[in-house]
């Protein structure tokens, strides 16, 4: 089989899987390949191509959904028997996709899918728990801010949002001390949204952005949705490691670096200010700004609130993100970005660009949410619950995790990140946890390469306190069925 | 002055502003430009650089804020006294931004302002009118919604959105003609989202995007900000120029085509049906997608429903996209996407790494205000009002516009597009009509390079009949002072 890949015409040229799609059809027609013949498996042609395996797989799927091949599970891909002579190309409802689509959908292929595992314990989601929401304050806010305020709050609200809860972050903000106004709060759709436009603002397609590593998942996904490579920097005990970052910012094609420095996820680590004071030296010295993600600032459950990189800045190189997602639920989808001069310019520019403006009605409401004094009374009663989880948790992988599993315990948020000996691959522990009932999100997710980890992050935002020491129980028991795997497999070599 | 701009280095390279802000600041220091003299003023620079003359504006305004030079209204920039051998570089606060976001920038720069004229006739912008909101009806269902379905409400609702507001979408789009089930519908914020993720399927930074000359303005700035370049297709009375299309989609580097048949965006004219299976052959042919943009789909006032180019597509190839912001109101932020097989796959992906997902409460207020009836009350209601303030407007453009000057009558929608004799620069009017008390939009707004034009869009959406006459008459006396002038001048020459 003679395939032919060219890499380098991702730009003017077909995605790969098409290259491959054709050149097999072309044989086809050709009559290079006989119907009832058998493809090259695809882990084999992916090797012998050097691509992804993906990338085969999607060329087999074109293929079959054009008809001319067709796929039994365990045994392989076939050629159709087809009249000879008739159209082998492509089907035409093939459309084919800008290249970043693409490497998305092939992303969104590598995320663990954890299935309709109703009964299982869920350590896996970030998500907090929909018991504690107080839907019925807020839907009497909705409703009353709407009373009030009426037709105004369902018109186009402008890329800033909602003055008052622009004036109710900006305080918060400065109760955190860091210096802003509300003319420097741009309100947008969800922490996940601000990342993607502050993204936008500092880096053009191919250029390169530093991140720690582990990381958060989606922000890798936003990073290559915006065709932005992403270069690690590794988190040590305390935080990034300066040197590396040192290193990696100096780079001209590096544009910023996203950072999450309170309770960051995967790791649950906060760093201390000393750090926080190395970090801004840095990127000032480089000439490059900051991302702060503070999506969990209000999470704190213990000892004394370091001050944001954003309260240490005093050059307004610091972007700083909030959102209200973890501390109250995502489904008003309301997050905040805070910056300084132009760049505030910039990021309304492109939030004009992007969807002209969120919903004023749920702004609204988040505002008197806050201003009546229900976030607060809300936070007070949530992290009431989290300290209980969150011990419980603990003490539980405490009493019953074998020795050589290792993990810190957090201040705050609702994460904790655990430490399996080398040689664990936590995705493979994944598919006996399913199994056994219990979920967790596997280190290789947090990875910007995806390259297998021994590490895990268990979440206490979900569940309550039985059923997360439920779950610590039946995972310490995978963790050491794995390991006595290892240790005879170890064994056996030795003898 | 020996400046010297690199453009080709856009991608590794500094931005051309900062580059000749850096050239002046290193003069200064080398004391080849004394204190007090004068920089060149901004046209001569722009013109003999060759760049935009925003680009040199940006440049001064980042020496005046590095404190090295200081301008005058009316008199120039000037370097500023200061002691030698001072840090002379650009201020540290100056951050570097990307190449997309600094064109936003400047398109921003570039729209018209209108002011706070709180008296003014507005007749210059295309969001409905506050007053005819149901706001009762729509602050009852969303009361009803939360209280019935809870904290579910509140969570992420993952990216594809409300099941029961795709099912209502997808029958509202089957009644149009179109085959889509409520899988292949995809809600998003607003169809100016679905736009974004729609071209971002498509197209990758570099590629171009053919579009209809005049089109919605805000797309020309979503696709810029997408990095995609903007091929124009003329208008012509009954569409896009055929011949011209089809030059333009066999071009590799275009990748789709975005079209507004129905009402278009600024002339509102409706496509026949001949001409629209003209449009889906030659995307056929050229294998290129085409975004159609249906986002006054429920707006029709008389005459007979045209299918959309959706319901005509038999491969699975036009993406189509819907709002409820122009037909209900835009502070819900609800638009819908309806695609075929992997594209929406592909739009998923997109939308997960954009912002994961929308407010379900939102999108479950807007299910039960459509299932319950409410929406198709308020749509008879809505068209009833239009018809009368487009008949209104219409008369009065009748009564009072001088001869030469000629508009299209639209069967539906909120805009109507005036052709003023040659010559005339709607641009230069709106500032006498700004001054008369009077919007309109300008059709330079509505061009990809921004050019002149001698036509103006007027919309019957913000305000009532008496307005609206009264707005045409200002506008009338305006046109004709206008037309008196251009012939008093156009006699001088002949003299």
């Amino acid at each position: 089989m003679k395939i032919v890949v060219e890499r380098d015409s991702a730009r003017d040229g077909r995605p790969v899987y098409r290259q491959i799609a054709e050149q097999v059809a072309q044989e086809i027609a050709a009559g290079q390949r006989a119907s009832g013949s058998r493809l090259p498996p695809i882990r084999d042609l992916a090797r012998s191509l050097q691509v992804n395996r993906d990338t085969v797989a999607l060329a087999y799927d074109a293929l079959a959904s054009a008809g001319l091949v067709e796929s039994t599970v365990g045994r392989g891909t076939f050629v159709r028997a087809r009249e000879t002579g008739s159209n082998a190309g492509i089907a035409p409802e093939e459309l084919e996709f800008s290249d970043l689509a693409q490497k998305l959908i092939d992303l969104e292929r590598a995320r663990p899918r954890f299935g309709s595992d109703e009964g299982a314990v869920p350590m896996h989601t970030l998500v907090p728990d929909p018991a504690l929401y107080p839907v019925d304050a807020f839907r009497r806010v909705l409703g009353r801010v709407l009373q009030r305020e009426g037709a105004d709050l369902l018109l186009y609200g402008g890329p800033q949002g909602y003055e008052p809860l622009r004036e109710v972050v900006a305080a918060k903000l400065a109760s955190a001390g860091i210096d802003v106004t509300p003319e420097g709060v741009v309100l947008c759709h969800g922490a996940s949204q601000g990342i993607h436009l502050a993204a936008r603002v500092f880096a053009d397609p191919g250029d390169a952005v530093a991140l720690e590593e582990p990381t958060y998942n989606n922000v890798l996904a936003v990073m290559r949705g915006l065709g932005l490579r992403t270069v690690p920097v590794p988190m040590r005990r305390d935080g990034a490691d300066l040197e590396a970052l040192g290193r990696i910012l100096e780079r001209r094609d590096v544009k910023f670096f996203y950072s999450i420095p309170t309770f960051h996820n995967p790791t649950g680590i906060s760093t201390s200010v000393e750090h926080r004071r190395a970090v801004l030296e840095i990127a000032g010295r480089c000439h490059k700004p900051i991302l702060e993600d503070a999506y969990e600032m209000d999470l704190r459950l213990e000892g004394r609130a370091v001050p944001p990189l954003a309260a240490l800045d005093s050059a307004g190189w610091v972007v700083h993100l909030f959102s209200f997602s973890k501390s109250l639920f995502p489904g008003a989808r309301v997050g905040a970005i805070s910056a300084h001069g132009r760049t505030v310019d910039a990021i309304l520019a492109l939030k004009q660009a992007t969807d002209l403006s969120d919903s004023m009605m749920l702004q609204a409401a988040l505002a008197e949410f806050v201003t009546d004094g229900s976030y607060e009374r809300h936070l007070r009663k949530l992290r009431r619950v989290l300290v209980e989880r969150r011990d419980a948790l603990l003490e539980e992988l405490r009493n019953t995790m074998p020795a050589g599993v290792s993990w810190a315990e957090p201040e705050g948020g609702y994460q904790v990140w655990v430490e399996l000996p080398s040689g664990l691959d936590t995705g493979e522990l994944l598919a006996d946890a399913v199994g056994a009932g219990v979920l967790f999100a596997p280190g290789f997710q947090f990875h910007h390469d995806g390259r297998p980890s021994n590490c895990l992050r268990l979440t206490y935002a979900m569940t309550g306190s039985e059923s997360l020491r439920r779950g610590i129980r039946i995972l310490a028991d995978l963790v050491r069925a794995r390991l006595k795997v290892g240790t005879r497999s170890a064994a056996a070599i030795h003898i």
